[in-house]
């Protein structure tokens, strides 16, 4: 064990395994996960060379054998919860994404909310064993977040009893779907249903695109891998183009929606059924972004911790480059920020579990307002944990660039989130016409209730008072107080937005054109709201904690999430008339004593996060400090040093001497 | 030609040719530059696959292979004229680094600033001629930064008249030069020097390390490549380990201190001497944050300009991109980011030449600030770009992901300016040391001249008034006045800095604990000042433009670039009671007008950087805009596809399915 960090452990004030505990939601859940984990890791079956060392066929390749694996050891463990069951294929892929990602996560279940027991029968055992290995092929070339683009095509043909499946343009060609590539065997592709004439709008169909006996493409298919992306080396994402390739009729998924023999079309009984779905999805991916986020923490703070540089005070040894104030503004609101979106993910899956238990008993009441705050909280964590993470790479100075460090792999794993699952600022627009939409109510008189209801009491209150005399509320060392400028601040910019949508419409443009032309500030808006629920969501979490060690050191944490907030959205405060110039400066000397108030804990702060050394695959990150000779070994590894001499030294640079 | 990239060039308002000779610095510069490009890319030689579809090790020896061709091409050309080779080169390796960086722009350069004539003798031609191949082997391991720190030891033993060299710890291996791991079969070596059992601090060796002729690691020396890193794989960054390793004494570079066979030391003149091309190389990293940002640019909007999704207006086709708010207001401030950048670069290389030639008759006196702000300036220009151009590529949504788009290249070929040379925030730190040292000059009477001359009245300025009273300045339509706006934050900022350090000194700290303690605020102070120097330059520069079409949109950019830095912030302006707060909600507005002037020129702003496809090597940049049937051409062409069926499929997947 290196010794700066062990002193820096001995030096924390409290006890890492119950803030564990509350990380992962009790004791017993720590305990399960670290089972599964070490069940993975000491299999000898999920041994690989490090992905960094490997072409990206290869690491397909290798992604592929450990899907395979993984298949048989859940079934041979029983392991079924699908919580186990995410946390054992995450340890086997280390966080990466896999070949069968979308068959398991997207192909099955879609096959179970979406077929007639008749198709069930018939799909899913097959799927369930492999035989059918499927993939969901949504993305065209030219359609992505505009899923009415779409211009695939399924014409039924009564005559055969069959669909007809066209991709008649270029951009029509199916884009993107993890696994299309190379490893599906059919795909659920969405198109657009035309029956007798008639356009229907998109639906879903069971498409076989390789045989099931030789995996050659089908006839009518063109199918194969998009090529190289910044990472997602282990996937195949693919094209699909289609022509004329018939189906029968019964490949169409027709739970909802049917076409029958005649071509009758049947329309679904109701078209919101997939809300739960996304708002689940969006959890998930808050999830992701505390999970990248703290992983790139963990390791650039356990790297600052051992990495001495440069001089504080002459003569004196170099420092632990964690002492610079400039390196703990960096890192430290990110650690802080972690911790805030850990709390915002479980928040969001409670209510989701909540609100699905009511809407198997028909409440959807809830619905609306968590599936637009979703949308927001989806787009705000992932931007903000997305240049943390690069942040975080550069304060590891050159070495974060190497990939031993694994920050390169975090950040290009990590990143697609922002586009995925709805471009994030179509998703802060989603969650905006929300907000302008409670506005509206709240200015009529109508009184809200939920997360938005802050709108009722801000409109008055925010109306009332000219900003030149209005009392400061805030008290920037109360957390209480600071949840308060924050919603205030969001309520401000909701109001702008309105207002701004509001003047554009009363020079009689389009609502469409005024809400093109009020988009900068509906995007504000939603990015105003969504840090208002964040700090509100970190300081509820706060009367959770019954430990005084974890409780003092996450307040801690909570004060410099929001203040450092406050610091860099400081003209928001100030044009809300929410703080005063002097109380600015009263911030920025606050924060930088919680800086060093932080310093403290830092290193037991990341621990906390309980990753382990196999699980970051980070030399910069190792639990032991021990960095130097673990670099130097991994370089020795390097594809470039399997031959003293590279042939390149033969092939050209020597017969150039010659030549000059 | 795709229509809508068509129309778009045609509405443009001014002509594009006449934008590029200014960014070239003359028509004459334009056309030989567009000459050298016809000549690299008509050129089979420098043919290759696409380097997104090889390995590492394909990558590094096709660089080997172009580096080679391009050594010999250069002399047959004739082509000497240091910016034209630059050219030449860049446009061979289309803008990635390549193995013989080091040697062609540190080694040679090295051996000619800081050899005796002997010396250069003994070396120069060969390598010139490279039989040796040579790199500059600064940072260790546990070493970037501070290079007092280094731990490389060269003891001279008298007795043989040989320097030793060895590398006395893990953390000492040399780690991180170019060319290092396979290429140079030479280095020249940073080491700290032993004579007579007494240190004399750093000292530069030419070591051979590997054999001349069989290109073999000589004994005692380990060497090889550091692994894959985020970016540059055409790199073969190395470590060199030493033990014991004997050199004639004539191997260390002598024109300034000396070694006498006894072992006699002699100190060298003057330690400034480095100033110089530390400033010349800053002043390339600005114009290569200009050059990524702008390539960026290029393509997210041009890709704008020809992708359509979602609906503006009900029934209507789907729009263009480029129609959204949002869209603009992602990347207009980019584009105008970029044009003030190429203008700071400007500044900056025709700044040190006039100084260069003025140190050549011993003239310094400028030379102490341009040290101070290059440093702040490229830790500005790169930081802004580097987020910008993830900015660009978000944009472009799923595709900006592909590697067809370019865009991660780019990126991973450029983020390593934000650390080498000069870690960025370190980099601030230099420049605030100057700012705050000008700002006490000031105050106690001095008066300053240069770019620091506005701490003399900004001085008195923000002494007289009190923020309340003080009439407000701006005319945020002028760019004068907003010039002098950024002109009062950065003297406001400085003197928030000054009086911060001043303030940890009272509390009777070490000046360097006092140091630490504001170093925030010192960042923010140094920020401050770099966007004042570029607004500034970017409106002087307006004043050499003569056309009026060009004037006229390059005026927009400016003003767009300086009110968007308002715009984000605000929190300053409003502090330093620079702004009211209605003016901000003018900002706002304002804004909105201007993103709808440059949507006008957007297409032609980028054309003018005129970046030919074969530099830019995007599918979503092409300057046709008919992506998508390069995109699916490019993609038929992904490594994964050279067979129908990957072999993992008959390896894991078949066996699988007989066992579930």
């Amino acid at each position: 064990m290196n010794p700066d960090i062990q002193r820096e452990r001995e030096n924390a004030t409290f006890n890492t395994d119950l803030l564990t505990y509350v990380l992962d939601g009790g004791e017993e859940k720590t305990r399960r996960r670290r089972e599964i984990e070490s069940l993975v890791i000491s299999d000898a079956d999920f041994q690989q060379e490090d992905a960094n060392f490997l072409s990206r066929s290869e690491r397909y390749d290798a992604a592929v054998r450990k899907s395979a694996q993984m298949i048989l050891k859940l079934r041979e463990y029983g392991i079924s919860d699908p919580e186990e069951i995410y946390c054992y294929k995450n340890c086997v892929h280390r966080g990466r994404p896999e070949p069968l990602d979308l068959h398991l996560g997207m192909f099955l279940p879609t096959l179970l909310n979406q077929a007639t027991p008749e198709q069930q029968e018939r799909f899913f055992m097959p799927a369930w064993n492999l035989e059918i290995i499927g993939t969901y092929a949504q993305t065209e070339m030219g359609h992505g977040t505009f899923i009415r683009g779409l211009e695939t095509t399924a014409t039924y043909d009564p005559a055969t009893q069959e669909f007809v499946m066209n991709s008649p343009t270029i951009s029509s060609i199916k884009w993107w779907p993890g696994g299309l590539g190379k490893t599906s065997n059919h795909a659920i592709v969405l198109a657009q249903l035309y029956t007798k004439g008639v356009l229907h709008g998109l639906h879903a169909f069971i498409v076989p695109i390789r045989s099931m006996s030789t995996h050659e493409p089908l006839p009518g298919i063109e199918v194969g891998d998009i090529g190289p992306k910044f990472g997602f080396d282990e996937v195949d994402n693919g094209y699909l183009k289609m022509d004329n390739v018939r189906i029968p009729r019964m490949n169409m998924l027709m739970k909802y929606a049917k076409v029958d023999r005649d071509g009758t079309y049947q329309k679904p009984p109701s078209a919101k059924l997939t809300y739960g779905t996304m708002v689940f999805i969006r959890s998930m991916i808050v999830g992701e972004s505390s999970r990248a986020l703290s992983k790139a923490c963990t390791i650039a703070i356990r790297y600052s911790s051992v990495r001495h540089q440069s001089e504080l005070r002459p003569g004196e040894p170099e420092p632990q480059i964690l002492d610079y104030q400039t390196q703990q503004y960096k890192l430290f609101p990110l650690l802080a920020t972690a911790y805030a979106f850990k709390f915002v993910g479980q928040y969001m899956t409670e209510t989701y579990h909540r609100i699905t238990g009511d809407i198997n008993q028909g409440d959807f009441s809830e619905l609306p307002e968590l599936h637009a705050l979703s949308a927001g909280l989806k787009a705000f964590t992932t931007w903000v944990a997305n240049s943390g993470i690069e942040v975080c790479r550069m304060a590891c100075g050159g070495h974060g660039y190497s990939r031993c460090s694994s920050l390169p792999d975090i950040y290009v794993t990590f990143t697609p989130t922002c586009t995925y699952e709805g471009e994030n600022t179509v998703m802060m627009l989603q969650t905006a016409r929300y907000l302008v939409k409670s506005y509206r109510q709240a200015s009529e008189g109508q009184h809200l209730s939920g997360i938005v209801s802050y709108l009722n009491e801000a409109h008055q209150r925010l109306q009332a008072q000219p900003v030149s005399s209005r009392p400061t509320v805030v008290n920037i060392s109360d957390l209480a107080s600071l949840v308060e400028a924050y919603k205030l601040r969001a309520a401000k910019l909701v109001e702008v937005a309105a207002k701004s949508l509001q003047g554009e419409l009363q020079k009689s443009r389009s609502p469409e054109d005024a809400w093109n032309n009020s988009s900068i500030d509906l995007v504000r808006a939603s990015d105003a709201h969504c840090h208002y629920v964040v700090v509100k969501l970190f300081a509820a979490k706060l009367g959770e904690i019954s430990d005084t060690g974890v409780h003092s050191a996450l307040s801690t944490l909570a004060l410099l999430y929001a203040l450092h907030g406050v610091a860099q959205n400081s003209g928001d405060f100030l044009q809300a008339g929410l703080l005063t110039v002097p109380q600015l400066s009263s911030v920025s000397q606050r924060l930088k004593d919680i800086l060093a108030q932080v310093r403290t804990n830092a290193v037991a702060l990341v621990d906390a996060f309980d990753y382990r050394d196999e699980m970051l695959n980070s030399v910069l990150g190792r639990y032991d400090g021990n960095i130097y000779e673990h670099m130097f070994a991994w370089a020795r590894k390097s594809p470039l040093n399997r031959t003293e001499v590279h042939e390149s030294y033969h092939k050209y640079l020597k017969p150039l001497q010659s030549k000059l």
